[in-house]
């Protein structure tokens, strides 16, 4: 590796954590780090603002002023080409009279991919490509999800007893896994763009959703699956829906007086197509709530959305954590009935990353590229 | 930490690796590892040889001679001071003119306990204890376990799908792990005294239970928990009953001519308790089987066994192996049905270590101490 590409690996490291400032936040943008640099001094630092504007570049160069004459610019993801609410970003550089711009990857945004580098290049700015790459792929994975599907990533988040159970045969399941790992989860809620539940752990749980564990004031929006609109107006949900954005995912043919309930009081009710058996299609369900912009979903469950997200095919990340205990064939299943498939059709997940925590073993799985 | 600690737990740290050379081929002995350094020169090297003699000090000695006069010896357990086969290992460290000796940890033998220190002090040699104890505490474990409760140590391995099922519901059960993970099993195998199933998987899968895909010589015995004797004389493990050493747990009534089929081709027949539903009673087996000098045994199930062996509290160790496999609730349990049990009772093992293998994810527990 030559020396620049050690130095360009440095100072994009700094941009990727830049990036993450606003994680959950920046929908329905991506959340981009920019950096500049000269004279290995940096000059400017940039992060996409919450909901998206400005970007990261703007603030950079704001940073930066007439000293970005000459200088790097590090971005994670390609600069932007298309003309939005503001001038393009990659203008904003040519601009700024930056000489060099490093990228970690290509923006997948049909809007973007490429133009962005062209127009930069057309300029007479050095452009270099690909450094640290399969970070900054990861960290817009959700984003280029949506891009390219149309819909949000997935990350389903399970909790289980060491054989598999997420609660005894009477439904007791409080403390399987550690309150450090309860404290684990409100950071993947905070990191999301939406936190996502089936009814039945709405009305099971009846939980509020919200980031507490850990100090911010960053809260993901809320998401049930819904299909009959039967979620409690008492339910915590209900109750704190004026703090929180709520979104609930139902048929078509729900009552109309609870859907004026919900929307009167704040919430976004989103009617979808039906499967056979009379349910939500989470597959429609999932492409309306990307053309709401929604990058980012953390599911929490429960055990019947994980199933039908799995057996669809719909998640891209899983997060297993897993305690000591040991309930026995009589405690709730992890994971619903599947239809009937062959041994060697069942679904398969790679293992990204193994490790403790709070007494309790993590691993990250993801779907096969 | 003085320095003389630090040059202590070098040499120590050579010792475990020593001792870990005939690691499951010591038994009735502990695998014990012994350094004799002078002038910072190793000058001898031992470790306990297969079935336990000679012991480890005695080896090391031998390399040692005269030299050994005025040199240290590190040894990963405290001298045995009784009159066993040979002459106690701390006489013969005194009478070797030994100056020093340093010990990881003390035998908990009660014919040794202290005792091979103070005989030590009391001939002049200056006595450390300590040194890495807590390495030399798990390496010995297994012999510490029999000493102390009169049963082998029993490591639990099982391995599941992603959400905790070993087959669908058609029992096919075969590349739920990878077969670099099912090379670590075999690992596992090599490194413990005897290898133990259920009678139902014995008939299930027809397992030899040797070493297999590691290049060994050296093969553990083979445990079946077999209640009413029903293991085919056509299975594997009848068939290979020259080459590997052959135990069976069974109940007192089973029938003497299948008693004597199997006993008159070298396998031994432990006959054992019976439980109130007439089954094998596992605290006796083991016990049984401590007698005969069983430190370490590996099971590798059934299901039954293994909730068996869990719910009566009898496994110290447990590894889990899981893959990325999703089967779906119809799939077979991990672990079988426990007697009703309040929640707050439940067993519950505390995690030790988590690390990747083969693409899935391997996790060590084990019994609160």
């Amino acid at each position: 590796m030559s020396i620049q590409n050690t130095i360009d690996e440095k100072w994009m490291r700094v941009a990727l954590s830049l990036s993450r400032r606003n994680k959950g936040a920046t929908w329905p943008n991506p959340h981009v780090g920019c950096l500049i640099v000269k004279d290995e001094q940096v000059i400017g630092r940039g992060w996409t603002a919450k909901s998206g504007r400005p970007h990261a570049e703007t603030q950079a160069l704001l940073q930066a002023g007439e000293n970005a004459n000459g200088s790097t610019a590090y971005v994670t993801l390609e600069p932007c080409a298309h003309i939005g609410h503001t001038k393009p970003c990659s203008e904003a550089l040519i601009n700024a009279k930056v000489k060099r711009v490093v990228i970690s990857t290509r923006d997948l945004d049909p809007r973007v991919s490429g133009t962005g580098i062209t127009m930069l290049e057309n300029a007479g700015i050095q452009v270099t490509e690909g450094i640290m790459e399969a970070d900054s792929c990861y960290e817009h994975s959700g984003f280029f999800n949506r891009i390219v599907t149309g819909r949000p990533q997935i990350t389903l988040k399970l909790a289980s007893s060491l054989d598999g159970h997420i609660a005894n045969e009477n439904n007791e399941s409080k403390w399987i896994t550690s309150i450090k790992s309860r404290k684990l989860t409100h950071l993947y809620r905070m990191y999301s763009d939406a936190v996502m539940i089936g009814a039945g752990t709405a009305e099971l749980d009846d939980p509020a959703l919200d980031v507490r564990h850990i100090k911010t004031n960053q809260q993901p929006a809320r998401i049930i699956i819904d299909s009959n609109l039967r979620t409690s107006l008492k339910s915590k949900i209900f109750k704190s829906i004026n703090h929180f954005k709520t979104f609930i995912c139902c048929l078509q043919n729900v009552k109309p007086n609870v859907v004026k309930k919900w929307e009167s009081n704040g919430a976004k009710i989103i009617k979808c197509k039906n499967t056979s058996d009379g349910k939500v299609n989470l597959k429609d369900a999932l492409s309306k709530l990307g053309s709401l912009g929604f990058n980012n979903i953390f599911c929490e469950g429960g055990s019947t959305l994980a199933t039908n997200l799995i057996y669809n095919d719909l998640v891209e990340e899983l997060i297993l954590i897993k305690s000591g205990l040991l309930i026995g064939e009589n405690g709730k299943s992890l994971v619903g009935k599947f239809p009937e498939t062959p041994f060697l059709e069942l679904p398969k997940l790679n293992l990204i990353e193994t490790y403790q925590y709070g007494g309790d073993s993590v691993s990250i799985w993801s779907k096969p590229k």
